[in-house]
């Protein structure tokens, strides 16, 4: 249960990090959008770890296979389902967190709700699992693609490291320039400086990943309770290591006077109706207002640090644990192409909803 | 669309601010739960304009009526819908509003999205919508309560008013001590103060609620996307005015080492398994541990103020625009019942979700 | 649970035939519909007790108020509540019935499944609850007019009377002309015969509904699950006393052989395709092709019957049971408007799901 | 969109008859239920083609792989995704239908609908596609059997031939007896002889499969739009080839008198409320009272036929097509496994929903 999301273009998962393969199946895709495996392996590369020095040295290819939905090169309307196998295991590498529960993960959680768990590598609970979130994504930023809806998330903070980046010239380019996914070129070496740091430590860093949606047209959102901010922050908080959302203003919204907060409108020389600030974040109401859409999200420290730790295994006895293997010291250069995904996502699914009527 | 919210215990909305009444179709209630009218009444109460002299001196007796599903004061497991009616308005009091549209409301994104909208008190915009949550997080008290569970949500902050208040002995008597509902009694002075400061001037302030919730059993929530955390702040994004959720350390986990964040687990004298930290708020890998839940909702100054304020009207030529009537200079205190509500329907649907298969 | 029907096009109805009311929230009606309290009040009036000599003489004005959703009669594209008050009722009337379980009603397995009942007039199970769908219905009637698609049902068979009605050609005013709702005039006669024979025997009868639905576009349904006949399967076995659906050919395909039953494609004189035989009721692949969609629908005779019947008490004892009060002893001619409700929901939910992805 | 079935227990399905591979992910199985790939392919094995000399020759093996969701043959409570390879396709043996819609197939209504198809061997809309729903109700009859819950399907009509078939007695054995899994004898013989003459002939041949289900406990089916009977009803419509549904007495009921359909409760030995007779078909008010469960589902014969009709092409030109390949003369027997499945589906969806508000 729970592992289905969005209501007209929907994602439906599967997959633990050391089982067969993980995968999803994307459901309710417009027919006769152009995509190929590229451009769907483009986004899993993003993701992938060992891609640079800054991430775990693990050596997963994450190759995609598409196994339905797509025909000569264009989408048919049914379910596309695309599979990334796992690499085999070493079932021995994991022998060890049979029976502790690591601090901070959900071996604990797990165990207590199903009664079993598969203990290697995480199973269902790894950020394994997001492949197929980002596979989903590539398939929805296809789409938006057709109406120009752009989706671009950077990571503009690391530990105390933050960034100076404006949301309306960022350029992937520029986001892609260094290992870090941070646009500005001097906090990405402090950035990387910290992460390195981090590593000799044998600790781990939280960070904040940003986010803009550009041409998004006015109208999308479901009030009441389906408001498109809304939506977005189930959409993050659905994402491991995830603590906090906040959209336009943010938090910063809860220290300022309505004279100061509110967005005043004024016609702009193409006779559309703009707004001169940009508190709201894009959204009034729960619906697009046409601005761009800025959120922000909040990364914790992964679990997984070489630091002995205090725990319990599962009988209740208390014990430490130390993590053996490769991790990320810091996961958020890798969370950026998943911050994007479930945007998209989100973004799409309401912008079919929001047809469903428009076309009436 | 949108106007339903849970899986197993829905709620579905209706109403306009002006319209004949507003109210919501509870689905999915468990039958024989013992509830009486003055148990729903009682919330409504908390939310009510004119409660105090901080909140908008509008009276609204927001007297509730319930339709269905509750019979001999027990729960008949039907639908049980509850209305509360609206006073007449006087149409004229709103002509002012019919051709302008109000500065960071939805009155701009309702009528473009829908190409119609009813005018008079921001129609299903309003914040009224919410006393029909506040009804439905009644029911969803009562059946919360067969399992000790408890939702305290208190104002934390009011502008740059913060406060001291310790999450595990906060009790709902402190709380409901004074008209700000902020336990702590010193910053709830200086929030009055500021407060009443802000209504002089035609102003509105933000804040932030945080919200303690006891006793949750371990393992409530559901991997993948459905993760307590997401649904939490699904639901609260969902609410009018709010800005940002945080879970736990929040938004701080982006500055902190996994060291220092990660919650060392040990087994208390009973045998349990506890967290000797609890950073991750009471949820891990989507999923409760038993530790308390702990969030933080962030609220924008609401945006009707009497100040003039640039806009355009519905030829989008630009004008000015006040506020007259009577309104809240903050809502924070007033948006606790709301906050609570919502909250208690999103575990009770989680709690429900989790028993489809234990009881299995 | 379950109060709920639709994808899109929704609706959640509430109300047990002896508490305050029932009613119906429909969400996700376009916007700008125009509608008036009279459009519903006349598909209401079709479903009333006491239209003819032929159905239960109790009198039940039933009058319509719609709550929300409807401003100076156009659908605002938000939620449209709309409530019929339940006549005040006399709880004596209904003690005898408090323990002891009515044949092939739902008295004993609502007992059964919620530990409660309201044991007045069927409480929840009543037919009464047909009253939202009916609402609900004359909402989708609305919209579906703006694409000229019809929606028309009649009873095609009472008992052992059946008749002999053109789908192609039948028309509401023929549906209309007696109050059997069966546009044979030879047929009606005899059915209104039986009927009252069933009244003086104290019995009752079960008959067929018959629909037909002009006008669909080509292309409406979602394979695989949602197929068309599949939705409008579930909408007509949900109203009550409903033992089968059959769609096009029906039940006699299965005698029949692939080159009778196949129906062949060609061009007409506008050029477009069309099947020359329609044994495919209108839906291949669970897509209208663009032909006439034709179902019928088995119900029983109704459970209440003033003969002496067997039964068991609350207390598992058996005894025996007539009814008392007044009684139809046939419901075909008022279930006609509630199988046009159910369609035209199905329909007109389906026709948004196709624009979701059409205007793309 | 429509690609996903059941509300706690869900399956959403993929593939098309030629793509990489048909599959389904299950997301809402209890952890902890003992399952093997065995169990899984058992039941593929029932609907394989090529098993009998009456089916399609065509060699499919379609042997399954669990690519998650079961670790050391249990399952984890997670999504578990099976999948069964499509073999290598001859594209050119599928040339001859690219620009030509088979009559009573879903040719047309693909191409209108999406504005592509994929041509080969009926794509999406395939019968293929149900290897997933069989993959999917082999998971559901294993956690059935924990409550010792039964479904059987048995082909009860094939063309003008009839059985005579005691549900309250019938076997598996009985009815894997023969290749056409009509388990009374006589008729098996019957049917056996009419479908090898439609063979002959190059035609094709409708039926009716029946199913009874026992040991359901008293209270499963939720009022209003879910009942039992409606879901049952949709589950079947949406199996390909599908014409009709009834449940208890179905059309039967119509020509019947309440005095005869009503089924009197009466006290057992063991003191259990039982009905003397079963009309009803097991459902009352929507909801099961303990007694069996009966349904029929008519089948056309299949569009697929070798004998030349007539049709028009992709320019709406008319012309002719005749079968070539292989393919059933009757699709009863392998039907039975696919009812079996949806069946079992729908039945352990509902125990679960009912089990949420049980164990309350």
């Amino acid at each position: 249960m729970g592992n289905t999301f969005g209501k007209l273009f929907t994602l439906t998962t599967f997959g633990e990090s050391h089982g067969g393969a993980v995968g999803v199946i994307v459901d309710g895709c417009p027919s006769k959008i152009s995509i190929t495996a590229s451009d769907i392996q483009y986004e899993l590369d993003r993701r992938r770890p060992g891609q640079s020095s800054l991430t775990t040295p693990r050596k997963e290819p994450d190759t995609v296979s598409v196994l339905s939905g797509i025909f000569e090169e264009q989408t048919l309307g049914t379910p596309i389902c695309m599979i990334v196998n796992n690499k085999d295991a070493n079932p021995k590498a994991y022998e060890h967190l049979k029976d502790v529960f690591r601090p901070s993960h959900a071996d604990y959680t797990y165990q207590k709700k199903y009664g079993i768990r598969d203990y290697q590598g995480g199973g269902r609970s790894s950020a394994r699992e997001t492949v197929a979130r980002v596979a989903a994504g590539a398939i929805a930023k296809k789409c938006l693609e057709k109406y120009g809806i752009e989706v671009l998330s950077w990571v503009s903070q690391v530990h105390s490291i933050s960034s100076q980046v404006d949301p309306s010239s960022v350029s992937l380019e520029a986001i892609e320039s260094n290992p870090t996914r941070c646009p500005d070129p001097n906090a990405a070496k402090e950035m990387i400086s910290v992460i390195e740091q981090a590593r000799k430590e044998g600790d781990s860093l939280g960070g904040v990943v940003s986010t803009v949606i550009r041409h998004v047209p006015v109208g999308i959102g479901e009030p009441v309770f389906d408001k498109l901010k809304a939506d977005l922050a189930k959409s993050m908080l659905s994402i491991p290591a995830t603590m906090g959302f906040e959209i336009g203003s943010g938090f910063r919204a809860s220290t300022m006077k309505g004279s100061e907060h509110n967005d005043p409108f004024f016609t702009d020389n193409s006779g559309a109706v703009k707004t001169s600030t940009n508190n709201s974040g894009g959204i009034q109401g729960g619906i697009s207002n046409g601005e761009e859409i800025n959120f922000r999200v909040a990364f914790k420290p992964t679990g997984t640090i070489f630091k002995e730790q205090k725990t319990v295994d599962s009988n209740f006895k208390e014990t430490t644990l130390s993590a053996k293997g490769r991790h990320d010291p810091c996961v958020l250069p890798r969370a950026v192409p998943i911050v994007d995904a479930m945007a998209r996502c989100v973004i799409l699914d309401h912008l079919l909803r929001h047809f469903s009527r428009k076309s009436y």
